[in-house]
């Protein structure tokens, strides 16, 4: 309850005003537990259409570590493990949820969070072709995020790519999207919903950093590919008893095309902010798009700055300098954003 | 969305109004992530004064699967396991969750769900005194229910003896709290929220069936007996970014003595089903005080029932009878309970 | 190196002269790694020949609790149990091994070890007719052990019964037969090793305790039964370098039908042990056939019986009395048993 | 059993005759199960003495793989991780064995396999340092090898270093001694079984690769180390029933001192494969002074090469190199590597 101005995350605040007043309005009803009832259904049909994708299976779970560890025990063989960036979410701040799982993370060298098809073909050339490879943990699917840790977007043309050397070694393409809207609302982005259900073999639709209080949708196109996902979700500790507040949500997230614009405040206060910083003489230093801006400033203006704004700290640059990050959310407002543009004019 | 009266849970309804108005309140505060807010604080310090327990740690998580499956695993060591009545939550209806963290499940049998702490001693003695206990799996904590998955309710005295018996070979004792409020409001309920946290080393509080939207309170007493707590609900997917969502769900549960009186027109109302049962030639079969009601009913009045009022299947009873479950919750209106009269003297 | 009589078990001492004989001519030969080698082949193709399972797979293991918690993870999903008597080894005592793997043991009541059919069918229609299974653990497979603990043996028929159960589940069928070799040798036995390649998905010939050093060998008649087997091994630390240390011994007790009668000596060792027993005023509590004798004894003569022979003690039978075993091996000789009469005389 | 010359690896052939003599002479000797019999006590007495620890826990496992899985899990905490060298056999080609067991391996850069102790410091100072440490795993212990899968020796002086930044972060160094042998004959190595007693927490001594038929023991110099321990050898199934099959042979190994020079010959004849290889034009590409030579040949020369020795594969050096490597063992004979000079001379 700081009153400070924030840019610490995306998670800051509470949900949409739709989602609230969905909440209110459905309070006293009755319905059956477990995502089993009809609002929930509501919300898959809609994401279903939205995803082009009629057969669909749409599961709602409740945050982005517990789907991705779920997702990946249900996707994976016990001898498998998952191929992902080595900043992915998976690889470094999971604490160890897919190794709980019994699956060894993969990790392939990344550009602001992406890996590319040919680094997966080699990985997967070079298992199949060691002598030793029964010896090894077999890859078993990939893991990307879109946007990334970074910010950062997928091309089609090359998540095609990722689908196609998925397709050539018979493992599924997984892809996180938590803060799936802000790529959806960005002039940049060329993926649409139809796409990732087209192109990726499972992917989730981020509720928690996207306008929800919580909730995460998973869809799987081919509603086969995650077989039992009811009982494994049980077995996760992720199956929700009074399912439908998540099911309210993502039914208000895909009424009237929100969940595609929800994202659009963000986007404009994260550009807003990159002009600031550059104004300041603290240009952006990782070039991504979306809702999460990365400058690198020298060690001494950090506690001044924090009088005055909540950021993150991302990481050391050197022995003097650090990398710190401001997102803005779907909730940001651009009075906030002047404020800060002060204060960067203030400290810097 | 159902028409028909509903009796098929306590998780048939949204959230108690008071816990709506403090979302709304609080929705566009921003607020730090991962339960380190204001808010949680302030429910924690509001759950460690009803507990008179200054010191406790308290965390929440989302479910009752969830809950019991990482407070089970901090609990234990790797050879170790859990005893529980052969009815319990974890013996039967988590899908596995507790042998998904590798622990095994020890059962005993059970009255109404309740197990003694004479069988607890017979159990540990046994393994000790057995020369091949090396070889097998050492019970390593209890698992209770309070109320029991049949209703029933511990008094303190045996509360006070599973203590002892536990103290006695140095292992925890867990109590699953996620009907607690059921019990705090019931008349020949003795146990208070002190002595939970003075008797037991973990329990905790059930919100979701108990007026939340989701969320349950996990309290120990000594804040040292589940360290590194935090990462360990982070790698079983437990951990929310908006954590705020629980607390302050909590923190309304918690105001004004609301969880106390919370389940108050479920006791009244389940008494009055009992009494209807009992009017209409169906005594209740297991003899419980809470907020559920079991029936065992002839076979063919399972359909015309069923046109017209929301229960649960309980299990068979023989070839021709069946036990059926009416539960009723803090939502639970008489206007429902008076028609559910009705239709138990039209059918049965 | 005691030397008193010993009944202790049946894993007392080293192994057959035929293994030592053939383990000192190979010592210096060169072989690749990992069983891929001459020897472990040419174990395998006996192996095969004598269980008439020409495309069988054939895995060499070190012992029985590693090796029935490495095919149960090969054989289960994450979601299933695996159904086995409550006295099963893998209930009891493997330490939790099962449970490591992330799998619950679901028990059957049994006599003398033994589960009936029925009684599988009937957990499999109880669990795929409840309303709630989808909130519990699903059968996958089957265990059993031929002998069983107890020393029981399952007639054909039996088998055939569970075989059947078990396909019209949909579900694999796996023996543990840690004593295998005692059953094959033994009069009242109608299953031969065939049989055990047709009627059981899996099951596994036990060398440790029938004669050889150490070593199973895991049979699947059905090759694509068990993938991915090597590897699951290696995972689970059961695959050995100089995997022909097993072959080896698996080569000399499939020689020339060793495997088929080097229990002969154990079987009668333990009739006559039996008939001492009965002779001695103590006859048997359990009657099975195999290499295994119970007997009940009053407690006071625990202390004068193991002064002078080794013996298990099996449970408490009451207050005042014990029931113990007397094993005997491939290796047990006549005059320590008629050693055994004398002290039985003397004491009981 | 192949005709041709044999440096394929260090576990082609059978075992040192001292311990074949011992298995004949204890054949027929009853003792009890699991590890509890003299010859495993007295096995445990040598060890201790030629550790210079007296109160040291030994315990006897079967092969590596299982001991590093078996020795990680008793060490660890559920929300550890094991920091190892990125080519460290447990991060490369163990399947997953550790991940298995739900423990994160995190990895470090390597020279020759070898990690320093001012990596590991980083990597402790990185992880306590960082604000998210409570969502990343900890690093819990560390693990190395000696030799490395390299061949390279760790110094006395940097193995203190490593023992001493894991004092100073409070978590336990753990060594891999599969191949300890062929370190404790080589001249350059200045590390002794006492030394690795005081300086690591838990170590193991190989066996399967160092002579014996199978077997490795795990030496805790400090007994309380490892609590439980044989209750999760048992869980991990590195429990043999005839436990003294281990015993007699590390007695054999630790009689007269036989373990510390059974290296030897494997040692001369590897210098002398380095300088045959010099001599042929290919000097050994990784300077390393164990019992394993690495040469880096033109792709054309494998094909006529492997028609006539056998040897390993380690890596593509480029588009027409490869790295291949000769292992000697105890068991190689000077004329056997005479015939590798003739083949090196015909083929390079």
């Amino acid at each position: 309850m700081s009153t400070k101005i924030s840019f610490a995350s995306d998670y800051m605040e509470g949900a949409h005003p739709a989602i609230l007043s969905r909440l209110l309005e459905t309070n006293l009803l009755h319905t059956p537990g477990y995502g089993t009832d009809e609002i929930c259904e509501s919300a898959r049909e809609k994401i279903r259409a939205a995803c082009r994708a009629p057969r669909a299976a749409v599961h709602f779970l409740v945050g982005g570590t517990q789907t991705n560890a779920t997702v990946i025990d249900a996707l994976l063989r016990p001898w498998q493990g998952v191929v992902a960036a080595e900043s992915g979410h998976i690889s470094t701040h999971e604490a160890g949820a897919i190794e709980f799982g019994g699956h060894k993370v993969l990790t392939l060298p990344h550009a602001l969070g992406k890996i590319t098809a040919a680094d997966v073909r080699a990985r997967c050339e070079d298992h199949w072709g060691d002598g030793n490879r029964d010896h090894m943990v077999e890859p078993g699917m990939v893991y990307i995020s879109h946007p990334t840790e970074y910010g950062a977007l997928y091309a089609k043309g090359e998540l095609t790519e990722l689908h196609q050397v998925c397709r050539d070694y018979g493992i599924p393409l997984y892809l996180d999207g938590a803060r799936l809207a802000y790529a959806l609302a960005c002039p940049e982005n060329d993926v649409t919903l139809a796409d990732l259900a087209a192109l990726c073999d499972v992917f989730y639709i981020g509720g928690t950093k996207c306008g929800a209080l919580l909730g995460e949708a998973v869809v799987a196109a081919d509603p086969d590919r995650l077989p039992r996902f009811f009982t494994i979700m049980k077995q996760h500790g992720a199956l929700l008893a009074k399912g439908r507040v998540l099911g309210i949500q993502f039914d208000a997230l895909f009424t009237d095309g929100l969940y595609g614009r929800i994202g659009k405040p963000a986007l404009e206060a994260a550009d807003a902010i990159r002009a600031l910083c550059d104004k300041a003489g603290c240009p952006p230093c990782f070039h991504t798009p979306t809702n999460q801006v990365f400058v690198r400033v020298e060690d001494r203006v950090l506690a001044p700055l924090a009088d005055r704004v909540e950021f993150s700290f991302w990481e050391k640059a050197d022995e003097t300098h650090t990398i710190l990050r401001f997102a803005s959310s779907w909730a940001t407002r651009m009075e906030d954003v002047e404020k800060l543009g002060q204060v960067l004019r203030d400290v810097l």
